[in-house]
């Protein structure tokens, strides 16, 4: 297991984290200003929204590398599944979009169950084949897919797949390397089953996603909690994601509106490399 | 698979469908009216709830058996783990007020993750301990403990079992077949693996409890959906429950606080009756 006390190059800031910088939330800070604060503390690479970027990725690309860091990943297709799910065209935008940045890593949302139909099946079948269509530009354009799954309160009409289990299992119905799995803290802490299934899964995690789970979470949504301050066992997980070949970066993603969000922008950074290198 | 369609002998409801009818929420209405409402439309038993009892009993017991119904279980004990847990006073209590009933099954919501612990293996020790304690008075009351995992959004401070693989893991860390598991719908729906779990757990499943996970859960506790109003689909899940060897009643308990807890009880009962033959 990598130590990270004294280093923090794996660290990355997932910009939901300050608050969407660009959405009127939170701080307001440009990405240009996410771009300086992360480089001035060592951060080894960013993932941004698409909302962020508007028309800007290939400079913002280059201002990310300039400032010797990586573009770790874009956030993120449209739904694929469901009653909000997106266009084709949305899709290979999405997938455009994180080439011109540079980005080696889509993440993927899926989407809710398809309309009309009962329990899951139906819906991973629609999620396999839908992004099997896009795979070929997805390697095209040197962008692989991570499939996200979410705690199981986001049914119904934001995701159709719950545990690390269901990702690899779509992963396998597909068939192809350039699609993995994404696994995050908040969404994964609570399944003891996890190391069995990364066990299964060498070369599929494409993506390492931080925060913690509070132990009074007050909103589905909106109040993950900083590494440290909740109740998972963030180093046994991420001996987990390791133990299964992982060496890639650690993304910090923390939706917290009543809290982080509401702090200085510089107080959150600075607390999130303290506690990647005591508690991660 | 048990054939509901023109029977309603195995229906049973949790009184909590009605708004809690003793405590202020919903329609009010006394233990008696419930008994006697549902008596009237062929249910086979009712599900009540500690509040709900006070010092009757043996009378309500009695008066459900008279009106040619069972006391299907009651809800439930204290916490047993977290920093919310019961003393083991109010545990041995709640197994008493089961006996008085003639309740068969006393549920286990399990409390929350035990205070300054990290992940769950902690937690799920000391709730194996706990319950141990309890077994032989149990067994001496005819009431067995039925621990219902729940949906892994109350992690921290509700639950430490998620899922009925967790639930079977304590049962065979106590191995006592005073002790098994409650099956619920709303919080299994998502668990593509229960079939694989269940099977594994003959003579273990002691409730099973009906109800929808909606498309749009507009909140965690209190917007589960009526039968047939969601995505879940109720027979793959009944034909694993039976599969593994359980033929008891199935229990409906709808908290939903801005829908069917506004409506007349009536008029929830004869929906609950209607979806039962329709849709379970």
């Amino acid at each position: 297991m990598r130590d990270f006390s004294r280093d923090t190059s794996a660290l990355a800031l997932n910009t939901a984290t300050l608050g969407h910088n660009l959405d009127g939330h939170g701080a307001g800070w440009s990405p240009e200003q996410v771009i300086d604060a992360c480089a001035e503390r060592g951060f080894g690479g960013i993932v941004f929204w698409r909302r962020e970027i508007g028309t800007r990725a290939v400079q913002i690309g280059e201002l990310v590398r300039a400032a010797g860091m990586q573009v770790v990943g874009l956030c993120r297709t449209p739904y694929l599944t469901g009653r909000e799910a997106g266009s084709d065209a949305e899709v290979t935008a999405s997938i455009d979009m994180a080439a011109a940045l540079g980005a080696p890593v889509l993440t993927i949302v899926t989407g809710g169950t398809e309309p009309g139909s009962k329990g899951l099946e139906d819906s991973r079948k629609r999620l396999a084949e839908r992004i099997a269509q896009h795979l070929d530009h997805a390697r095209a354009c040197n962008v692989k897919l991570a499939m996200e799954p979410l705690n199981p309160m986001f049914g119904g009409n934001r995701t159709c797949l719950f545990a690390a289990r269901d990702a690899l299992g779509v992963c396998e119905m597909i068939g192809d390397a350039q699609v993995g799995l994404a696994v995050d803290v908040y969404h994964v802490w609570w399944d003891t089953t996890l190391p069995e299934t990364l066990a299964r899964a060498p070369g599929r995690i494409l993506g390492y996603h931080l925060c913690d789970w509070l132990e009074n979470t007050s909103h589905m949504l909106l109040d993950r909690g900083m590494m440290g301050d909740g109740v998972a066992d963030l180093k046994a997980i991420r001996a987990a994601v390791e133990a299964a070949g992982y060496a890639g970066p650690c993304e910090v993603e923390i939706f917290s509106a009543a809290d982080w969000w509401q702090r200085p922008p510089d107080e959150v950074l600075d607390t999130i490399v303290d506690r990647f290198q005591s508690v991660c």
